[in-house]
């Protein structure tokens, strides 16, 4: 049994092709080979805090996973951060517990990023002429940095509701090589970019369909839970393609439900991320508007923890036992 | 954080005061100060398993538990125990992991045999002749262990269904200082002693009603799932206390449910196991037949698990990070 902090879970993931077990990941979904009962739920009222347990697996590999995720919103206020996790990792046909990967988070942020990547693989146009980021958190730079393997550009437009944390985030993606366009007007990310990825926990609406043109992928990603929305819903009315990550999780919350509940798409139309994937390429022309909607799904992290694993195993990380 | 092995919260576990911290378990229960939700659960089927995902906290205290058990059942053909189990403890106002407490299922049999012998100082008679031990497995002897705090009583009869299994159970528990008679008729068991713990997975009644005399209390353990049954029901109908650990888990599965189900029993008769600990000592004559009905509480999972995670701190054992 192996227990990795979170720089040894970095320094795995290096030797990682994530873009593969991802992707991977997502067709076993589709496909119905893999296990992922309801979410459970501990919640706290003083202080506030909720605690997330999610756990599955794919039919057929070697691990399952139990994942342990916590919020706490008073934890700044005593110098800790309110997000942590961790994922245990366990043998399929034993039960023996084989990994504790002690991530913080770091996992689901980069499933969370590279699914983004996949969608702009399938969906996004050919040139990619600017990104534009709706919000300037952890998965807003994340975002941008796994978009590497997939678009050479390095021109972003990036929205946000502070000039201060705006700031922050032209220094660090400068750093990183990117030329950086900020604004506190959605409206010029919705026009100024082909392929925009949002990453906010607004429950309002931040990009309105009159801005997004034609030729335009569009990823949102904030809208995880109910009453969360990102996008006027008639984007996605007016999109050539809606894919979603999750048939079942997007038809009840996310953008997709606003969308069926206004009547502005077809619950038939929809197609599944891993259904494109093994499709390959969906986008069939520049001109389209294609939207992946993405609420994010267990199997990602059974796939990021099982390579992690694979990855310390064969760099022979110590062995606790 | 600190991670613990099995032998390390063995010696933890000598430090605490196990009556006391079950006890005051199942009174925060009874008073519904703890949040238990349902347990989660994975199935797998080729080689075929189980796991179970167990969490809760009792309000006000430091820590919530999530508890991970196992059972693979084709494991012992591979030389492996099939059942294993670890327990992550998390602070309540943080979320911030404290201990990972990899008892293999330790503290669960510890936990459970702690219960019974709670019940048996609650109900037992004054003066216990001979304990009787329906089964033979790991809970048919830590139940006998675990009653050293309540009972002098040094006499043991026990039922099992192979000669080999009660050999090497009358070899252990002589090792350990008692006179053992064993039997493959589980009436002489019933006729033979008033304190009796039954702990088999048996869907048959193996005990019955004609067989069990007045002045005797009966703990069973072993029917904790829907199916599972120990008692004949007409030994729960002719009690004169019927006490359940979980008023709302014994309503559905367990020697209870069977009872209620047959109509000899009224659910308004029971009592929680917490409200007896709170009002003293229960049976109010050597004459009575009392039935103690333990299908296992989350809450003494969070309670062990708090305590021993105390022990090992105050022995410094090392921390990690």
């Amino acid at each position: 049994m192996r227990i990795l902090n979170r720089d040894q879970i970095r320094t795995a993931l290096a030797a990682v092709d994530l873009m593969a077990e991802i992707e991977e990941a997502f067709v076993a979904y589709s496909e119905g080979r893999s296990v992922v009962p309801p979410v459970g739920e501990l919640t706290f009222d003083e202080p506030p805090g909720e605690v997330h347990i999610k756990y599955g697996y794919v039919r057929g590999e070697d691990y399952y996973v139990v994942k342990i995720a916590s919020g706490f919103y008073d934890n700044p206020k005593l110098g800790l951060p309110s997000g942590d996790g961790l994922m245990l990792l366990f043998e399929q046909r034993t039960g023996r517990l084989a990994s504790i990967l002690r991530d913080q988070g770091l996992l689901t942020d980069v499933r969370t990023a590279v699914a983004g990547a996949i969608a702009a693989k399938y969906l996004a146009p050919e040139r990619v002429e600017r990104i534009g980021v709706v919000g300037t958190g952890v998965q807003a730079r994340l975002q941008v940095e796994y978009l590497r393997p997939v678009t050479a550009c390095k021109d972003l437009v990036v929205w946000g509701r502070s000039e201060e944390s705006l700031g922050r985030y032209r220094r660090d993606m400068e750093a990183s090589g990117y030329r950086v366009e900020t604004t506190t007007d959605a409206g010029r990310v919705a026009r100024g970019a082909n392929l925009i990825v949002t990453v906010t926990p607004s429950r309002q609406p931040l990009l309105a369909s009159a801005d997004v043109g034609a030729g335009v992928h569009v990823t949102p990603v904030g809208s995880d839970t109910v009453g969360k929305q990102e996008l006027e819903a008639a984007i996605l009315g007016r999109a050539d393609l809606v894919v979603v990550d999750s048939r079942s999780q997007c038809t009840e919350r996310g953008e997709t439900a606003h969308a069926l509940a206004a009547g502005l798409v077809e619950a038939s139309a929809l197609r599944e991320l891993g259904e494109v994937i093994r499709g390959g390429r969906a986008r069939t022309s520049e001109d389209q508007l294609t939207v992946a909607d993405l609420t994010g799904v267990a199997v990602q992290d059974v796939r990021i923890a099982s390579a992690v694993h694979r990855a310390a195993a064969s760099r022979q990380e110590a062995e606790i036992d």
